[in-house]
């Protein structure tokens, strides 16, 4: 009795009929054997910012760096988040060694409690900043086995990790602390990766730390260079971070009342200064949002700045306007973020007053621009004085422009040249920095997400084989991991636009005439209460259509008059409303 | 046997439970009679970029200035087009003595097919290029009777408009030919209302045209000036279009092959521009998209440049590749436009090669951003060369930045002003920025859609009344015109996440047993064909259910069996998913 059901799933209507069926499932392409090659497969990263993974395998070890997730969009709704395809990885996890990671951020950490069990519970090599991330984070998944995390530091030597590879860390400046690029020692070279990077610099020279950091480059043999390209888009250097505390001071300086600053949690490097610039001027310092609140639980672990001056939230009325300096999320106009919540009226602690000053610490990343728009909307409803990165340098990107991307390839003599981090154009451009310094074509390679790239010939050839590791997104969505799956994407997405409308009639098996009127239940469609016509037509056209094929019918065939009923409904409603709701008929004989 | 229709409309599932009841029609505030006030009530376009409209009423005279569209965005899944709330019209449209029209730009003359009869057919005084946009517009609603357009012009006097105001255009810079700004003669001074506004300029001095466009209101008594506010939070001045068309003038001088430019097109101007480009590099021009071919078309009617050199589309392969310019919408990623089929190969003609040069003159539109990365992710698998507002000046906005409205408001001297054009932080920094040019605070208000502005007193007081004009969204959605309902879109956005879960059970009503095992429907909720398990499950919780309620019961209580359904299959599916889809039961006795 289950055809109602599989009607359901299989039905057609109008809208449908453009689409493709339901794939079956592709074997997975047969990858060959790997020989004396170093295989590189970037699995996520590298046809989006976001979800970061790859794959460094040599004999029988593999190295995974960086286990990211990516949020997901308006092409995805309903999705919690995008993991890489591990496809490639679980069909091998006895080999993997271990899991490198170069910075805390959710791009490169968030997919580890979601893919760790899949990949056998390798160990986790990471600084410690990271460390501690990682650890918190997984402690909201109190089912999952404890993880094996190794701290090791961009001081310590090269660590041996299966029968031929050698990792060892250096120091980079991103926004996070322990920020960290990797080496990872082959028998014919080193493969560096970058992970996220930016230059400090004054005015676009770098400054003398930048050039310690790399100074290490001058006596290695680089084999496989590969870098975020995030920023490449973009001419030049970013303004120095030093500018932006700076210019931050000025305004905490001048404030006459409270300030507040919204920032990216993630920004930790800039939320540390923060707190010394309040120290600087007397100011109590609040801390507001979740994510703000872990991260500087962190800071304070590691005593990476004095902390004695924070206070909490509920003691906001017990110091003087002129003496506070809140921390909170929300730049992004994220709907239950600690600003948005202030900037609507909702905050159960803190209301707007004029002599607030609010600062937005940060850039609008794309696809939050509407978000920020109404944030700012609702903030210039109260009187505070409102500044963002339009009206004053108070926020610098993570991730290095194309001056800064250009300075650090000069740093780093290679032979052969992989962009990673980025969408497609994004990689594009960065491989044509590279050709414009002088890289041979032959020696870059730009992949996408599944790409097998092989070093062969002792370090001479590289090479994209024909194959493809699975790369398929694969999602989280509430308790469930697995591919995406396209069809309830669809639905969702004709849902969103026009609705369901859900015919159930009760048909007399003997005579084929309905028992009486059909029942219609409809949600996203139009607004019922006020479509009583539309309605009483409706279940005319129905009964009329159903009746047309039942009655003097023996026996019924209820999936012709299913098809029937759909195709009728379907046309009558787009006549009356120019509307394609997912029509689906229940046509039950009794 | 409405039960299961008003159980599918009231229904209560685990999530509505935060949401507001519907709320019940507030009755119009009753607005006051205006006396000899001076009344502007915006009714459009003061909290949003779009749907502009203006109402200008005086003694029995009402006059409405634009009537826009505004586009929808996700907060409105399923709509097509939002437009300005104007029952306080509809209300008194024995009084409109006509629509008086800025330009031709959908944000400005879209709303007309949808409103012109519900506001009885007034005139629409326009200069010609909005008349003809008009037109062709209205041409696509042949059921609608003819417009009354009644063309006037910049050099025209003032033109008596009802019993007691002239109206006057005044020709001012934007993006599209006859652009215009408005003078509204009063009794008591004259109402200013710039339309969109942009400033050509030489590295921020305006060119001598801009000063001669503005030299009339030396002579004028400015009672009330309104402004368009889109660019306010941007400093400076914009480049000007000269340099733009010059910048794209060498690109097009040194592209090997096809030139193919992507604009908005709305850039009329720029388009008339590209047309004489082509003309001096000896190029034939094809135009791609419909709405570009449209506004072509009125250029050519109106003999505004030399067209001959426009050849069909169809003629590409007849003319070197270094011959041809093609003018193309699409820019932002829209996903039907030419640029966009170009790019991933859907494009019946025209496919891009390594010799191509691909111009982006465009912005990116908030909201647009993630289509535009991918648009330029598609355009860089090719090989073609990709130029955008990145690389090179090669796209200045129709909207003046700050410097640019700072000198229109040092133009026209004015007693009251009112931004417009705008969302609210928009408004606000205009206002600030009168204030700082010398406008007393109690000169300036910042309106909100449907605020009753009245100038009192013969022009001596600016007022803002307690009551507003109705101002709820209107939205234009298939074949219907109304008030938009949150009913409606609540449930496309909690479809669009987490989809529906329709469950049909028939009950013997004598035994309040089940007849047969339920029949369940779901869609955009989880992959049924890999959730098995979970549908028998399912099964079981609702025959339990459903039993729990109805066996021994006599007669059975539907209502409370579908409460407890709803209830505690919600419940299962959330343990089970962490997903809330909709749950409606149809429960039927037999």
């Amino acid at each position: 009795m289950n055809n109602t059901f599989s009607r359901g799933l299989r039905g057609k209507t109008h809208r449908r009929r453009g689409n493709t069926p339901i794939a079956a499932k592709k074997p997975a392409d047969i990858v060959p054997p790997i020989g004396d090659a170093i295989r590189i497969i970037p699995l996520g990263g590298v046809e989006e910012i976001g979800k970061n993974m790859t794959v460094i395998e040599y004999g029988n070890d593999i190295l995974v760096v960086d286990a990211g997730i990516q949020f997901t969009d308006d092409d995805t709704p309903g999705v919690d988040y995008i993991l890489p395809n591990i496809k490639y990885l679980e069909e091998r996890k006895d080999r993997i060694r271990g899991i490198v990671i170069t910075h805390g951020h959710l791009d490169h950490i968030g997919g580890i409690p979601y893919l760790i069990t899949r990949l056998g519970n390798p160990p986790i090599y990471t600084r410690e900043f990271g460390a501690l991330l990682i650890q918190k984070r997984q402690a909201e998944f109190p089912h999952l086995a404890p993880l094996d995390i190794r701290i090791i530091d961009a001081t310590d030597k090269s660590l041996p990790i299966g029968e031929h590879l050698k990792i060892r860390f250096f120091g980079l400046t991103h926004s996070i602390p322990d920020s960290t690029g990797i080496i990872i020692e082959t028998p014919y070279g080193d493969i560096v990766n970058t992970g996220d990077v930016r230059i400090e610099n004054e005015g676009g020279v770098p400054v003398e730390r930048e050039i310690e950091q790399y100074k290490m480059f001058k006596d290695r043999k680089v084999l496989l260079f590969t870098m975020d390209s995030t920023g490449i888009d973009k001419p030049g250097f970013s303004p120095s971070e030093a500018s932006i505390l700076k210019n931050i001071d000025k305004i905490v300086a001048e404030a006459p009342g409270r300030v507040i600053i919204a920032t990216f949690a993630s920004q930790v490097e800039r939320i540390i200064e923060f707190l010394n610039t309040a120290r600087r001027y007397g100011r109590k310092v609040l801390i507001e949002g979740r994510s703000m609140k872990t991260n500087v639980d962190i800071i304070k672990h590691l005593n990476l700045v004095d902390t004695s001056h924070i206070v909490p939230i509920e003691e906001i009325e017990k110091y003087p306007p002129n003496k506070i300096m809140m921390i909170a999320t929300g730049a992004q106009g994220e709907e239950f973020a600690a600003l948005m919540r202030m900037s609507n009226k909702t905050h159960k602690l803190v209301r707007l007053q004029a002599s607030d000053t609010v600062i937005l610490s940060s850039s609008v990343i794309p696809g939050n621009d509407r978000a920020v728009e109404k944030l700012k909307d609702n903030l210039f409803r109260h009187d505070a004085r409102i500044i963002t990165y339009l009206d004053s340098d108070v926020h610098t990107s993570g991730h290095g422009k194309r001056g800064e991307l250009e300075w650090v390839h000069r740093q780093i003599p290679y032979k052969y040249f992989m962009p990673v981090h980025g969408s497609h154009f994004r990689l594009k451009m960065h491989a044509e920095l590279a050709r414009s310094l002088g890289c041979p074509p032959e020696n870059i390679i730009v992949p996408e997400n599944g790409s097998i790239i092989e070093i062969q010939d002792k370090g001479e050839k590289l090479v994209r084989l024909p194959e493809k590791a699975p790369s398929d997104d694969m999602v989280v969505e509430g308790l469930s991991i697995g591919d995406i799956s396209e069809v309830v994407i669809r639905d969702r997405k004709m849902l969103a636009e026009d609705g369901i409308f859900v015919v159930i009639a009760l048909v007399h098996a003997r005579t084929g005439r309905l028992k009486k009127s059909p029942d219609i239940i409809a949600r996203g469609f139009v607004y019922l209460r006020e479509s009583q016509d539309l309605l009483s037509e409706a279940r005319l056209v129905i009964k009329r259509s159903i009746e047309s094929t039942t009655v003097g019918a023996n026996p019924i065939n209820f999936d012709h008059t299913k098809n029937i009923v759909t195709e009728d409904v379907s046309r009558f409603l787009f006549q009356r409303t120019a509307k394609k709701p997912i029509v689906i008929p229940v046509i039950l004989g009794v």
